[in-house]
């Protein structure tokens, strides 16, 4: 007997529908070049709160009764969860305490506290942060609300699909994030009943990586632990209802690479103008790289979500750039001499690098004692630009590496 | 006579509407709680081309007659002007030459020669390539399009406006970005056309500012140079045809600082999910620091575009970090010996400051002989947390520096 079937989700849909955006779905002309398909992105980045999380919390928190919300509601969460049942539980009257491992980033505290939370700061990760919000909530006789292993939450978040299968109809391929398996639970019940035609595809980061292992051993199998920058998918287990609707609807799972997930939220910034979050990128990062056949199929790609870190984002622009070759870091000697470096730098700037840093080091010891170790960041226009520049140093009698560069 | 009626707005309208977007409008809760109003924004770096350019772009070619269109036609610009007439004459299936200054950016290049346009890199800075172009126009007897100063893209920009009329029809104020004028020429006429009693403001960097003088002067001033970020706003001139329509519907004109204009795209970035240029957030930046008085009042702030270089977006997010206490750059100085510096850092990581980078100085004249200057530069939490970090070092004998600390 399945957790949840559609009746639950079209349940769902009525009960969040005055609160809950219906999100925009574009269609990527670029992507659908790329991929020999036809790629519609669902943005649920635009959903309230940055993220689908609120579809599942709404529904969990409508279903409360009267003393269920007068006791209030607990939840554990570094994120997307916290924010979703906080936003819920206030329009409901709730009260809502939330509890994040006391390292959770300025942002999403302030956030969580914004839409009305009480925020208790506690344990070293999230594991520790649940256990406290457990704990808590047994002494305090509230009410637990689990991210995703709860039929209300699957339930709520599936009502995604019910929005793109009303936009595209006859759908061939949708891809998925999973972390906890909440979304595609939900997504893949609502899918397979309504259009059995249309593949379901799982995507997780290849660091936080258990379901295809579950799937084949027939039971959930744990991770000791996760990395990866999609800290919304970063789940060391699947829930037990989460597990089995997979099992019953999900097509295929597939895993991408950190530098893919990079390389998808940077697309998604500079050229759909959208910021996504790691999660969020991930189903688009499988589009982009290859990892399923697009071709000829219509196809939605789900972005979970927005709410990522700007520090991180800052740092996957300066990586991405040096990926393209519009950035390159280039390590070299000049004699350790008055107007060695400025002769550098003028050869550079003759061919149009820009110079964005240099750095020396005159401590190395593979360097012999009258040279100096020279590390110059510049902008450049691409790889062969960096090529370029690499032959005329050469030609000049500095044999340059070069970071990151991949032609 | 003006250049430009509603009459010409609403046939470009009927010219345009099968390739242009109709913009997502999308209501702002936060900035609607920080102005006291009611804020739409209308997104128009999701139009196609990434800005509103090609609005008056596709207005402009689809007038040309069969010889002009034969002939071909020509423009000179950095950015979203180039990127709409390229998008715009292949769509007619009409030869684009586009004159760009040779430092402009690879993506901008890239863009504009993957919608189909010629690209001649020319002049170290616009008015040259403007030059090469105008040359190489009347030499090819091709048809020179004009980024702003021609009725047809006036008209073209102007249809913004009656989309978000349709979606606001009791707007009591635009906020509008200035560059040459062509896209509040066209908005504005429209505007007091069709809801007369709706403010119309006009707004400019303050370092690309010459709208007021030429209001004050009652002629065109034109700038001797132009510093700003927002690079699609960064105009020396204003058009005779646009300057006609601002003296008779522009109601206001004010101007906003590149740190406002930067928490602005940063604002659009982290909190809406929304990818901005400088130019693009002008407007938000007036509106979020309080430069016109929202209160009450039905207010559509224009995005106007989206593509903003990589590096300077991810300049943009670092500096917004410090100016936010989410970053600080503490300097301070410690005893020249081993094991110094280990317990500055360790000091700072008991207060939960997260180290990103060290830099030591020992060549600093200011500094005695036995102590050693170090930046570290740590996450933060806020302007409280980096108050609390500047006591605690204070406490253990560190005087401290605090780079960007405004609280």
């Amino acid at each position: 007997m399945p957790a949840i079937g559609l009746d639950d989700i079209e349940a769902a849909r009525q009960t969040i529908q005055d609160t809950v955006r219906n999100t925009p779905m574009k269609r990527s002309t670029t992507l659908s070049k790329l991929t020999g398909g036809d790629i519609h992105l669902k943005l649920e980045n635009f959903q309230r709160t940055g993220s689908f999380k609120v579809r599942g919390a709404m529904n969990k928190l409508r279903s409360l009764d009267r003393q269920e919300k007068a006791a209030g509601v607990v939840c554990a969460s570094a994120g997307n969860h916290a924010q979703g049942v906080a936003f819920a539980a206030t329009r409901e009257g709730v009260a809502c305490d939330v509890f994040m491992p006391s390292d959770a980033t300025l942002a999403k505290v302030v956030a969580t506290r914004g839409y009305g939370a009480t925020v208790h700061l506690r344990g070293l990760d999230y594991q520790e942060a649940y256990e406290y919000a457990r704990a808590y909530q047994e002494e305090q006789g509230k009410v637990f609300v689990h991210a995703f292993d709860d039929p209300r939450i699957m339930a709520g978040q599936g009502t995604l699909a019910l929005e793109v299968l009303e936009e595209v109809p006859d759908l061939d391929v949708i891809l998925v994030p999973i972390g906890g398996g909440g979304l595609i639970g939900g997504v893949a019940t609502a899918i397979k009943a309504l259009r059995p035609a249309c593949r379901v595809v799982g995507v997780q980061a290849a660091g936080a990586s258990s379901v295809a292992e579950s799937l084949n051993k027939g039971r959930v199998v744990p991770l000791d632990e996760v990395h990866t920058m999609a800290d919304g998918i970063a789940c060391r287990r699947l829930g037990d209802l989460t597990f089995e609707a997979i099992q019953a609807h999900v097509d295929e799972v597939v895993t991408v690479s950190e530098a893919e997930i990079a390389s998808s939220i940077l697309y998604l910034l500079e050229r759909a103008k959208v910021g996504a979050e790691g999660a969020g990128a991930v189903a688009l990062a499988a589009a982009m790289h290859g990892h399923v056949d697009l071709e000829g199929k219509k196809t939605c790609v789900v972005v979970s979500g927005g709410n990522i870190d700007m520090t991180l984002m800052s740092r996957i622009i300066d990586r991405g750039l040096v990926t393209e070759g519009r950035v390159a870091v280039l390590e070299t000697e000049v004699p350790d001499r008055p107007g060695a470096i400025a002769h550098l730098l003028a050869l550079l700037g003759e061919h149009k690098a820009n110079v964005l840093d240099v750095r020396h080091d005159r401590h190395r010891l593979d360097v012999p004692l009258h040279r100096t170790h020279v590390e110059v960041h510049v902008e450049t226009r691409g790889h062969d630009h960096i090529e370029e520049l690499r032959r005329v140093l050469r030609e000049s009698g500095y044999e340059a590496d070069v970071q990151g560069h991949t032609a």
